[in-house]
């Protein structure tokens, strides 16, 4: 008998007839004998609506009573997930974020949990119960409602399988594990079977959609071995977990590419310091999310700085960066977008040389131009021409292998 | 300055712009200095929404699973009314029935409420806010999700006025006060403007749909005088409050009908003590509402007992009183729809005599058959034909002469 924690998200209980289907398949996992404690999110379309609601209402809706308002979106799943696994004759019972004892700081619609008190799952479970909790909310210590922000369901259930010593966290979603690639834009990529934490951080914080980082790293500082799977099928999915030793025997485990990104250069930038810090300090301040930074060295006491971020972002990041190159005494800049980024992600390339230059020889040979580079330790990405991404991807994930399955 | 608990029926808050209009009112009565509470429902039609999401998931939905559900009808409408609110430069909480300190007992989708603590209300208050409250919800002493069944909203914002010692309780609905009678039967029906407890119960728990009785009964116990009005116009409203002398000076304060009845009579039910018991214990455990109850004396050890139901009820009835009948020992039994009860109300009854006289000699000169007679102290109800009653309420309203306004 082992504690199982499961999530399904938006799409998978997303109407009568989905939560049924879920409620079936933990139906099974009840069966077997096992404790099961499922997370929800809010069906899908739901947030949505509440957000336009709120619009509706007032233009500028304050952050605490989006969470009063969000929160009920996973409320209507819990009870109507626990309705459907009483049709099938199952005891279950639902928990709110707060009754589950999820306890957050106080930073409404993007909260980070504080601490878990699982005593009432656990009460629940041990009388029999599949335990129903809603993803994505807690409560501050103040007893006011928070949600965790995007991803927040990943990091309910993946914190909660800490929380609870659970055996097994399974991640269900719309797709049946990590790909080598995105299996649109790379017909014969291969579903990874295990990966580390660490490569699903970079694939996740790359194009790989299929969770948040935050949850991952989560996952990765509590030891949560977790799997991502399919809710419409019974395939097995990609195990996250932290790396082992033969995992590097893999240099790289995938390629993905991040579309939809623009670059501004700074141009003549006075090598001095701090004139960097000022930079970034206020792009963050304005809560823009800056990619990769690249500077090369100085000549004759300037510099140019370069970095990348979402297009979206891209004209409040002009009108910001525009009173501080004249302050800071830059000498201008240029902004560009169509754009992507391309990365290959791998911890065998800690071990493993050759990797950057296999990759820009791919790239070549594929006649894609390299407008930036940036590496991490196991990583390495570019940034491209947007209307080539999809053959820079094939081509680099045929030149790495990655098109036969293999051995984690 | 006041402490004022208002409370917005689901109509008032039915959609963003009435929940502005709401806001509107709210505002007014804060900008005038005053500390408010305003208690609100769901916006209308969203609880039948829920239920019917509720069924399409499974048959018959737990009840606990069902509080949990609905729940989140109030919870979104404190969200949006705390922002429109906001919207208005006006400073806004909203909190959940159990953030309020709303305990209740464990009783699923009709919980009575065992205490308030409004410790958070005082706070916010004293902080200079609106405090929005969700009507129909608390939690019980395990902290689970309780609602308090039909008229809870009204129930809330009752028990609440008496929590935090409000100097006014103002109950908005989509009526301007309680009628003498229904306008929409009786067009030259006047407006109420004081009424006792009791004479409120009584017309509460007859036709006139303003409000349940229950929340009339707490009223009367914590003595919270409250006043029901309309949210959309500013017309004085209808006072309830415990009785003066001067308020026996009219003998019936107004007439009301309440249709759809049904009545069902046993007949030659043995003369022996704790047969009736026997009788609407059965019905009681089904959780049938019986009204009027009648038995006439005896005669040859057997006796006649009549009974009114709700219609909607009678087919249940029916299948509970077969098996009873045949147990007891009685010769039979007849049901009866198409009746509907008539009765008049008055604290004045008490000390002025003849108006059973004068409510038979009215029915008798319009040619309205009385079926059966129930009195108690300030009530007389007859049942009479179903298709005869507007005719007869205005007759008996006409009668006692409620077509003109009177001082309380």
């Amino acid at each position: 008998m082992s504690l199982i924690v499961q999530k399904y998200g938006g799409t998978s209980v997303g109407n009568p007839e989905r939560i049924r289907n879920v409620a079936n398949r933990v139906a099974r996992w009840h069966k077997e004998g096992h404790h099961v404690v499922v997370v929800v999110s809010a069906m899908s379309g739901v947030t949505d609506s509440l957000i336009k609601l709120a619009k509706e209402v007032t233009t500028e809706p304050a952050e605490r009573e989006m969470d009063m308002l969000l929160a009920t979106g996973e409320q209507t799943t819990i009870a109507l997930t626990a309705m459907a696994l009483h049709g099938l004759g199952i005891p279950a019972v639902s928990l709110t974020g707060a009754q589950a004892g999820i306890v957050t700081d106080g930073v409404h619609t993007k909260a980070k949990i504080a601490n878990i008190t699982p005593k009432k799952v656990h009460d629940h479970l041990n009388a029999g119960n599949v335990v129903i909790v809603a993803g994505f909310q807690g409560q501050d210590d103040q007893g006011a409602i928070t949600t965790l922000g995007r991803g927040g369901s990943d990091l309910t259930a993946i914190a909660l399988a800490a929380a609870v010593k659970a055996d097994v966290c399974q991640i269900y979603t719309d797709v049946d594990g990590v790909y080598t690639a995105d299996p649109r834009l790379v017909p014969n990529a291969t579903k990874i079977q295990e990966i580390s934490y660490d490569e699903m951080l970079e694939m996740a914080s790359l194009g790989a959609k299929v969770m948040q980082a935050r949850s991952v790293e989560f996952a990765k500082k509590f030891k949560v071995v977790f799997e991502v799977r399919s809710s419409f099928n019974d395939n097995p999915g990609t195990i996250v977990k932290q790396e082992t030793k033969n995992m590097e025997n893999v240099v790289v485990r995938g390629v993905s590419l991040e579309k939809n990104q623009a670059k501004i250069t700074i141009a003549g930038v006075p090598d001095q310091p701090g004139i960097a810090a000022q930079i970034f300090t206020a792009l963050a301040e304005a809560s823009l999310n800056i990619d990769m930074i690249v500077q090369n060295v100085s000549a004759q006491g300037s510099t140019d700085i370069t970095f990348t971020l979402n297009k979206d972002d891209l004209g409040k990041a002009r009108k910001l960066i525009e009173p501080i190159v004249a302050k800071i005494g830059a000498k201008g800049f240029t902004a560009l977008e169509g754009i992507s980024k391309l990365s290959v992600v791998g911890i065998g390339m800690r071990s493993h040389g050759g990797v950057a230059a296999k990759l820009f020889r791919a790239l070549s040979e594929a006649k894609v131009n390299i407008l930036m580079i940036s590496t991490s330790e196991i990583k390495i990405s570019v940034t491209i021409d947007e209307a080539l991404g999809q053959k820079a991807t094939q081509t680099v994930h045929d030149a790495f292998g990655l098109n036969i399955a293999k051995p984690a």
